[in-house]
């Protein structure tokens, strides 16, 4: 009998595996998927799970979220110990919300189930690590997919990020089906930033094949990412600091001068 | 000679702790503080850290980001294999941008020191998790102190997220020192998202001395919050789930009709 555990109370736990390397799992994330009599996820994030006698595997394809939350809530209502694994954080861009919409919308004797969610090292916040500090401001995280979401929705939140200068991370940025998005994102990022504003496109981060570059907003280019690559456009106050090999760190400063040339909305408070 | 490995190269990592339970710490980052010799911190952070033979502990008062900056580096250039500590993510409004400040406007000598950060997870992704997944789809991190920027940037960074319908996370939320800036964020929310819009209250997330709390944003008030907790304000989206035992879970939801009666900026393409 998969995955069941004879009737005792099952539950479910969503895990953040972080980036590739399990240097980067936390042991709060290790212990559940010790505990899980079941597997469920994206099929490169099941493949990274070791195999183990009592842990049954069920990887799936990409776009099948919330078959797989219903599947995840299903088997722990029979008594399994769930683990629901995503890469980096299983709350942003993965598979925490799919779960709770699943949730949401399933019988009720669902709610009852103990559910926890193991957080993860996400990709802007690794990304970041490896460059310097980017993110050393305020900044926003936008999914550039629009399957969920128009993509009115999408640039409106990039022209607001753009113009009150958050540093912007930037998941899902492009793929074979959208090609074009990314694209149009550094268009209008180049209407609000100076041409030189670094643009971080950190590739498989954790990853044995992880490459990271900065390029100039003038210069950067869709073509340079694919759908491992994190993108983070910096704020108008991220700065180089060069290095003697010739590589750079690029970090935004904690002070922030304000937005001169812009009304002050509160009178300047 | 407190620090020192003889004159070999010295080096220095900046580590996320995450939040309070070693749970949480990576194995990357344990690494990393199990080589150094000298750490240097925050008193609370560095406290976190179990004393050890050849470990030297410089622990500081906070608000002396830039000082404690240049001594790692200092310490670093002379050799000494440097830990700084964060709680949470380094990178999120925490050490790693004071660092490569120092870096930036140092001494040339200092860049070619190796320099590694080590992700941690932050305090949006602990509290989110343990709530449910209310960083579901886009959202910003904002910090509200304006001890190194203006209010009325953060006013405006405020005004567009809000406008823009993004979920909010706010860190440094309210001080002594600044008791009224919460409830100037909670005023403008309450001008862009519904009443019963949720807002978290996570307070100590991962310390014995946890809690959460859930309240409408007509309801909540600065008062609630102090230095420790991470305040999260949902998007027009974000949603609860009843448990039967009278608590909830708040997510937002992956999908995303637009901002109805808002103009589409593209066109709607």
């Amino acid at each position: 009998m998969s995955g069941s555990n004879g009737g005792q109370t099952g539950r479910v736990s969503i895990i953040g595996l972080g980036p590739g390397d399990a240097c980067y799992l936390t042991p709060a994330a290790q212990a559940a998927l010790d505990e899980a009599t079941d597997l469920i996820g994206y099929f490169p994030y099941v493949a990274r799970v070791p195999e183990r006698n009592g842990l049954t595997r069920h990887a799936s394809d990409n776009r099948v979220e919330l078959d797989r939350s219903r599947h995840a809530l299903e088997l722990a209502a029979g008594g399994a110990h769930v683990a629901v694994v995503s890469g980096g954080d299983p709350g942003v861009f993965a598979m925490a919300a799919a779960l709770f919409e699943a949730l949401d919308n399933g019988p009720d004797h669902w709610r009852a189930l103990p559910i926890t969610v193991e957080p993860g090292i996400t990709a802007m916040l690794a990304a970041a690590a490896k460059a310097g500090a980017p993110l050393g401001g305020d900044f926003c995280a936008i999914s550039l997919s629009d399957n969920l979401k128009p993509w009115a929705l999408v640039a409106r939140r990039l022209e607001a990020a753009l113009s009150a200068d958050f540093a912007i991370a930037l998941y899902n940025p492009i793929s074979k089906a959208r090609p074009h998005q990314l694209d149009d994102a550094f268009t209008l990022a180049r209407a609000h930033r100076a041409p030189q504003t670094p643009v971080l496109l950190a590739r498989a981060v954790g990853r044995t094949d992880e490459s990271l570059r900065i390029v100039p907003l003038s210069e950067v280019r869709g073509a340079m990412a694919d759908m491992s690559t994190l993108v983070l456009i910096g704020a108008s106050t991220t700065r180089l600091i060069e290095k003697p090999d010739g590589t750079a760190w690029v970090y935004t400063p904690r002070f922030h001068a304000g937005l001169e040339g812009r009304p002050a909305e509160d009178g300047g408070k």
